[in-house]
């Protein structure tokens, strides 16, 4: 009936939860102490203590023993920006087909909120690029990550991405820069055939300048997305959602490096944008298709 | 300025797109030949070719070569149940902490939509039991996992849950049956102590029941929430929303197993629902208090 | 090429808002002066001056002098309880058919948004009736609709529901209480048959709860919906979402009372719930096939 | 506990629903009949019938008899292009605040959706003028709103509007048209001072030029928004929401015609857009504060 205990060891990343909720993450080390705003508690305490029980302070306050998930890690970085959430993170992960042994780029690096992601899924085989021009960016994000144990996957480059990417034949590129039409060039030179483009912009004008510089530069398979992610209170009885939630964090872009085009319905796909005409795609795009298999 | 052409192998997953946006995915085999409504590819055609280029039929219909991302190949599995979408399934490996090495089961395997995530996601070095007692719904998830060589990661369980699980010290449990809350118990014993739970359930009245039997367990850290996904036409000068939208696939649920639990506020957690009395968590849920940090 | 100035007379109800957007309504007194955190006015220095301009505090902050709109009314309510949003109010006037010369029964009052809304809507040759048994809630009403000159459209009652209602052949009911379950009854009695009844409730458990006693009590056409409103921030060149919404305000249920029932493919409407059978509507249901003209 | 019966009338506007929820909408007239898909009704059998009673055509097919809502009016209205629904129609009665004895203009007709509405909420006393260029349209809505017995409170007019609109001093403006920022002086011209500006856009891009129309010629008070309407399945056991639903019909946009402009945080408004420039405004729109008072 009960679970198999798991002990917390030294090296290991844990999350230590307060009874208001304040969150904790450090990695255990026999000579270290956790400073909270309800007491100190050695590390000593923690260690071959089991995940899921509780470890007290020495003003006795009570914290929950636990391992972080990648979404704990991601939401809980030290950060400097705005950084990606989960909610978009897992799906960009499915559809730039991120997983165990891809090679992938992203630029900026940022907090290295998406970095964290990448690193973990890639695994020990995989590699991740990681662009800014921004030193004190990277030097956090490259605290972020050795914090967690995932820095040696990643190769932190300080640079102008117009300058190109020293990278080819990746799997993935991801643009979260606010120019990302200066650089479609830049990540297909990086990508190999066929390879996975994604971005995350905040404004629809910064959209409509990336869609048309992505057709310029024979991206196909353009998909433009938003996620709404919405909680509700976990209250049995009286079940609802909390009362506010993000309204926005970013739009998603979507594309794929083509060497050819496919034409269809008659109409040229770079022509779409670049001639300022009125054109309406399928009332559905490609991915809600496939989104949804009623149709 | 152009990517380096990767070749399609004999032994590839392949995605081949038509002009209507018709899609088949199929393992690359000298000895076979595609049939489309377009017309005949022989296999041999493709292999040696660069992805991202046109390939054509017997008839002159071309299609693009492409590598499937995860995502196309949940969308594209043959089914004959309800899958689950890469939106929610995204969330799910982050929320579950899924990767690399991870060990991790779900119930049922259904057609194997979230099957063939958890496979490709932990890896050569990770594992996943896959539970399910139609056997007729497993043989077509092994087929599927089986086309895309990931069968050999996951082990299928032909079996009533009721009768337990085999495994323990498992990192994560995914329940995806009617029922979820008959085997919380279940659960809590094949996962690690502090190890991570998730459910997806259509109704909110099967979202009910679950809370309560996860309380009664001793499982903490509940969230309850959904995804909302929303594409855009991809026309720079004509930009907006697609007219239609998926409005519901299910709700999502969320916990960890615990050995302790903390009170909240002077309420013992576990009271919260089995005395039927009215309780008001915080007006934001902890998750939703990880989502943004401005708060 | 500019419009005609239109006057602020004493009498009118006017808006006024200040460079940091804080509101102000008022009905204009030649007697009466408004005091802000930026200064004071005599309504003397605004009667007279034209809608669309400014006025200036006597410590020169300037103010716009604006008719408010009928949402602004109910925004700035001064309120106890929560209030209902324009979001919800002007999908509820379309649904319960409110217009001039209705006759429409609200219980609660509470602290008068609704209320608003109804009595503006009527007009002259319409009338209110407003059940609340809270006098102090019907007190603030009755002052913030006295406010704005709309109170005698209104017969407030301070009543417990549960004794009935003292009117028949009402157009439309709307609940807004906890238990609206336990009053459907009440509500057929004031409705003229085929009238329109609609209640806001905040949690899943009131909406199953509410749904099972407008069957039994012979209600038709139940919907149940929920609104979703985002803002973006008005900026052309980087249009985009705000960052924060409403996630919940409640879940609306409109019903029609009904003397006949007309079976749907050969199962009694009344016996849906009674029996706690399993049972699934129509993929999409009557009012959001009213929605989409696609289908 | 029966509520009273209401008996229909000649002259009266009916809705007729058939078991498979098809509608019907006529005015009742002794000497008409009603052709449907399951046989014929003469408007004698309806005549003297209560409201919410079942009448049955020749061939014994039940129709439940029922007085429609101005939502059902609308949504079942015969048209030739898009029109607007309900859920978008009922928030802009809310901010244009039109009510009894208001005086307000649309342009451009369409079917009449919206003049439908209009036209029911200004009652007896207000006024609705509607320009269209195109005379096919007007007719069809002028038959439309003949149908509902509300024509003679429209004027319609067939006219292009860059011609200008000949009223003065109007209480509200409506701009359905493609290129509404075109217009926003004549817009003006026809308001009153204050007076209430609203558009419905599909595009992004029209609502960027929209934004910026309207700061030029000197609308404060711009707020955009979109609104999410999601149905349930109404079955109390299994409470969820239906499977798909509208995901966009258009943008709304609102404003307030000024004489003056306040400055707001020391940038003057006008400058906003035209000047090309990056600007930030507060994180929630002047709206959704409104929406919102826990702010």
């Amino acid at each position: 009936m009960t679970e198999i205990p798991t002990l917390a060891q030294a090296g290991d990343i844990i999350l230590l939860v307060s009874s208001q909720k304040k969150r904790y993450i450090v990695r255990l080390d026999p000579l270290a102490t956790i400073q909270t705003h309800r007491g100190v508690l050695p590390h000593t305490d923690l260690i071959g203590k089991p995940y899921g029980t509780r470890a007290f302070s020495h003003l006795g306050s009570p914290f929950l023993l636990l391992q972080p998930s990648i979404a704990d890690l991601i939401t809980e970085l030290k950060r400097n920006t705005q950084i990606m959430y989960p909610k978009e993170i897992g799906y960009v992960l499915m559809n730039l087909d991120i997983g165990p042994g891809r090679r992938v780029l992203e630029a900026g690096t940022g907090s290295g909120g998406l970095t964290t992601a990448l690193a973990y899924m890639v695994g020990p085989q995989g590699v991740v690029y990681s662009y800014d021009y921004r030193g004190q960016m990277q030097n956090l994000a490259r605290k972020n990550l050795e914090r967690i144990g995932l820095a040696d996957r990643v190769f932190f480059k300080e640079r102008e991405i117009s300058q190109g990417f020293d990278e080819t034949g990746l799997d993935a590129v991801f643009l979260d820069v606010p120019n990302p039409y200066d650089y479609v060039e830049q990540a297909r030179s990086a990508l190999k055939s066929g390879g996975f483009f994604g971005s995350i912009q905040p404004t629809t004008n910064q959209v409509s300048r990336l869609i048309i510089a992505l057709r310029r530069a024979n991206f196909g398979f353009i998909d433009v997305c938003e996620i709404l992610l919405r909680y509700y209170k976990p209250v049995a009885e009286r079940l609802r959602p909390v009362d506010r939630m993000v309204a926005h964090t970013g739009y998603l872009i979507f594309a794929r490096s083509l060497i050819d085009i496919i034409e269809e319905d008659g109409i040229p796909p770079t022509e779409y944008a670049l001639a300022g005409q009125v054109f309406e795609t399928d009332d559905i795009s490609s991915a809600s298709q496939r989104e949804d298999p009623e149709d």
